[in-house]
C-alpha cells in the first residue's frame, strides 16, 4: 500500500481517461475509478468538459455519483445540475444525507428545486430536506443533516444497537449517540466506545454523559466552528428554541466551511470580486481583478486632484512632493495593522474582551505611541541625514503623527461600524477603505505643510 | 440544559474567583468549577496573574489539571510550566495523551524538558514522548498521538473489544480501528460502528476496510489538513518510511493547526512581529507594530530619495507629483491580486496545477490586459477629463501599464521563490515586498516621464 492512495490522479491519467470517453470505451471508464476516493474522482471530473463528466458520472452507481456530486467545485456543480433531469438527479439526491442534498438543491432556482423535490422517493428524506432549505446556508441550521443517531434514557445497551442497525445504511459516520426524554429534548451523549464497553442490558440513563455542548439552530457557523475547535468536538448537536434535538453538525462540513472563509476573508482583502482560481481563463481573472484596481486607480485620480489643488505651494516647496509615498504608505500600513487586531478579536468572540469604548481608548494610546516613534523618527532623518532646514523636518514628522493617528482610529473603528451592520469586518482591509484611507491622509498631510510652512 | 454550557463564564465569575483565591475559599473555588468545561477553566486561568493560576490549578485533580493545562493559551502556558517543579509538572504529563505532552515539553528548555522526563511514571508513556520529540513540531510526526486502538487482521471482534477495553483509559477518543499484520504494518481501518453490528466471531480481516488514507511522518502539517478536510476524515494513521503504523493524528488537532496557520499568515500580511492580542498592553502591542511601520517609514525615506533625484524634471513639471500616489496604489494592489492568488494555489496543491513557466505566461498575459484597460483608461481621465496634454496623458498611461506589468512579476514571482526555498508564500503579501514593490514602481514612473516628457 502507497503512504498515500491518489490511485492514479495524474495528467496521463486524464487524457487516457478523455480518450476513453471519446471512444467510449465504458470497461476502461469504471475499471480505472473502481475503489478511487470519490474526492479524487470530482477532482478529476473538475478537470473535464460537461459533457465528458455527465457521461462518466452516468457509467457509475447512483450512490458513489451521488458522493462524487458533493465533492466537485462549485462551478462544475453547478453545470452538471443544471443539466441532469430532475429525475436523475433526485435519484442521486436519494443517495445524500439531508444536509448535502440542501447543499445541492440551494444552488437551483426554486421552481426546479420543487421539481427535483416531487421525484424524490423517501417521504421522510423530502420533509427533513424541506425543513433543512428554512435556515439560513451559514446558520448552524443550515449546516446540520437530519441524519443522526438517537437514544431514549430509557432504552438499554441492546436496544440502542438496535437503532444503530437500523439506522446503519443512513448514517454514514457514528461519532456518539444523541440521548433524549420522550419529549425529544436533548439530555447528553453516549460514545459508541461506551456502548461496546457496556453489558447489554445496562440503561442508557446510566451511562450517558450529561455534560454536553449543544447550539442552537440559528447560530452563525462562524461560532460553531469556533465552539467545536475550542471544545475539541467531532459532532455537535443542534437544538430548536425548545431544547428539542433537531440534527447534528459534524466537524468535516465545518472545515470546509473554514476554508471557504479564509477563502472570503482573503477575497475581500485583496479585493478579487469573483470566486476564482489560478487554473481560470486569463480573460476570467481579469475580470475578477480589475473592479478592485478600478477602485484603486479612481482614487488615485482623485488624490491627483487634491495634490493638484496644493499645487501652487507645492511649486514654491518642491520637496513636499518627494515625501507623498511616505505619508501614503504609513497611513495604508497602520490602518491595516489596526484592522486586522480587530478582525481577529471579532473573530475570537471571548466574554473577556474589552467593550467597544476601551478599545477605542487603548487604540488611541497605541497610536499616539506609534505616532510619536515615527514622527521623531522621521523628523531626524529629514532634518539630521537628508540636511532639510528644521521647519521642513517638523513638518513631515508632524505630518506623519497625524497621519498615524487618522489611519489608527479609521482601521479600529471601520470594521466595528461594518461588524454592528452585519458585514464581514474584513472588507475594511479591502479595496473602499483603502482607497478613502488614502485620500484622507493626503489632505492631512498637505494640510499641515500648508500651515506649518505659511504656504 | 441551555443551549451552550458556558457556566458562570462572566467577568463577575472571575472577580468571585478572585477573591476566592485572596481569601483561599477552596471549597468555592473548586465547586464553582466542577463540572466546567476545561477549555472554559483554561480560559479563565488566562485571566488571572500567574499565581493565581498555579492555585486554582494545584487544587484540581492532576486529570482535570492536565486537561486544562493542554487548553492555555501559550503566553499562560509558558509561564505556568517555568513556575511549577518537575516531579509536579510530570504528574500532569503521566495524565496526557502523548501528542498533548510533546506540545508541552517542547516548549521547555531542554535540562529542564529531561528532568521532567524522568519524573514519568510509566515507562511506555516517556518512550513515546521522546520518540515524538525527534520529528518536527509541524509535520506529521509531531502532530500525530501514540495512543490509539490496533487490531491484527487476525483478531475476531471480540479480542478487538477486549484490546479496546484494555486501552480505553489511555485513548480518549476512538474513531476508528486500525488494523494491521503481524509485523506492523497498516493493512486498513475498522469502524467502531462495524465492530458493534458484527457478530462476536467475525474475523476483522473480513470486515476491514482495506482502501485507507494514512501519511508519511514526515509530511507537513499544512498537507495533513488539506488531506484531512479533501476526504473528510476525523483521524488519519501515520506510518513510518517501512509502512508500519506508528501514531494517528485527531481532527481537533487539525483546527488548533488551521487556526494558529491563518493567524500566522494574517501576522505575515499585517507584518506584526509577535503573536498578539488585542488584550495585551499598549506597549507590547505597540513593539510588535513598530518594526514593519518602519521598515515602510524606511522605505518611504528611500522613495523620497529617489524622488528627490528627480527634483529638477518634477519642478518643470509639477504635475508629475500630483499622480505618485496612483502609481503607488495601483503598483501595491496589483502586486497583493497577484501574490494571493499564486499563495492560495500552492496552499491546495493540486496535481493539474499549471508549472511555473505556464503560470509565468499566464500572469503575464492578465498583467497585460489589466495593464491595457488602466493605462488606457488613466490616459483618458488625464487628457479628457483633466485637460493635460495628451502627451501628458500618455506619460501617465504608458508608467501605469509599465508598474502593472513590474507589479504582477514580482507578486506572482516573489511566493514562488520563497515556497521554493522552504519559506512560508504568504510574507510575499507582507512588508519588505511590498515597500519594495513601492520602490520600483516610483522609479519605474519616474523613468519613463523623463524619457517621454524629454526633462
Amino acid at each position: 500500500m502507497e503512504p498515500i492512495k491518489s490511485f492514479e490522479l495524474s495528467k496521463e491519467y486524464l487524457e487516457s481517461l478523455r480518450e476513453g470517453i471519446e471512444i467510449q470505451d465504458n470497461q476502461f471508464i469504471t475499471e480505472s475509478l473502481e475503489g478511487a476516493n470519490v474526492a479524487d474522482i470530482a477532482a478529476i471530473l473538475d478537470e473535464l468538459n460537461l459533457d465528458e463528466a455527465i457521461y462518466v458520472l452516468r457509467l457509475l452507481s447512483p450512490s458513489t455519483a451521488a458522493d462524487i456530486l458533493i465533492e466537485l467545485d462549485e462551478d462544475s456543480l453547478i453545470k452538471v445540475i443544471r443539466e441532469m433531469e430532475a429525475s436523475e438527479l433526485a435519484a442521486l439526491i436519494d443517495q445524500m444525507e439531508s444536509d448535502d442534498a440542501v447543499d445541492i438543491l440551494i444552488l437551483m432556482p426554486s421552481k426546479e428545486r420543487e421539481d427535483v423535490i416531487s421525484y424524490l422517493q423517501e417521504k421522510e428524506k423530502s420533509a427533513n430536506i424541506l425543513d433543512l432549505l428554512r435556515y439560513d446556508e451559514y446558520s448552524a441550521g443550515g449546516l446540520m443533516a437530519k441524519e443522526f443517531i438517537k437514544a431514549n434514557q430509557n432504552w438499554n445497551v441492546v436496544q440502542t444497537i438496535e437503532e444503530i442497525r437500523r439506522q446503519a445504511e443512513k448514517v454514514e459516520k457514528i461519532y456518539s449517540i444523541y440521548v433524549v426524554d420522550n419529549k425529544q429534548h436533548l439530555l447528553g451523549r453516549v460514545s459508541l466506545k461506551k456502548i461496546i464497553l457496556s453489558s447489554s442490558d445496562t440503561k442508557i440513563s446510566d451511562i450517558y454523559e450529561p455534560e454536553l455542548i449543544s447550539v442552537p439552530t440559528h447560530m452563525d457557523g462562524e461560532e460553531v466552528a469556533e465552539i467545536m475547535r475550542k471544545y475539541d468536538l467531532e459532532s455537535v448537536p443542534v437544538v430548536n428554541a425548545k431544547n428539542k434535538l433537531v440534527g447534528r453538525i459534524t466537524v468535516d462540513d465545518i472545515l470546509d466551511l473554514i476554508r471557504e472563509q479564509s477563502e472570503e476573508d482573503m477575497q475581500a482583502m485583496t479585493g478579487i470580486s469573483a470566486d476564482i482560481e489560478e487554473s481560470d481563463s486569463v480573460f476570467k481573472i481579469s475580470k475578477a481583478r480589475l473592479p478592485w484596481l478600478l477602485i484603486g486607480v479612481i482614487g488615485g485620480l482623485m488624490g491627483a486632484q487634491i495634490i493638484g489643488f496644493f499645487e501652487d505651494g507645492l511649486s514654491k516647496y518642491i520637496a513636499l512632493a518627494s515625501f507623498i509615498p511616505l505619508v501614503a504608505a504609513t497611513g495604508g500600513n497602520v490602518g491595516i495593522q489596526s484592522s486586522s487586531l480587530v478582525v481577529q478579536t471579532l473573530a475570537s468572540k471571548s466574554v473577556f474582551n474589552d467593550t467597544a469604548w476601551q478599545r477605542f481608548i487603548k487604540g488611541l494610546m497605541i497610536a499616539v505611541v506609534n505616532g510619536i516613534v515615527l514622527g521623531t523618527f522621521v523628523f531626524a532623518v529629514v532634518v539630521f541625514i537628508y540636511g532639510f532646514e528644521s521647519i521642513f523636518g517638523l513638518t513631515i514628522g508632524l505630518a506623519m503623527f497625524c497621519v498615524v493617528l487618522l489611519a489608527s482610529f479609521m482601521g479600529t473603528v471601520t470594521p466595528l461600524v461594518l461588524d454592528k451592520f452585519g458585514i464581514n469586518p474584513a472588507i475594511a482591509s479591502g479595496p473602499f477603505i483603502t482607497t478613502a484611507n488614502d485620500l484622507l491622509g493626503l489632505a492631512v498631510y498637505f494640510g499641515v505643510a500648508m500651515t506649518l510652512l505659511k504656504l
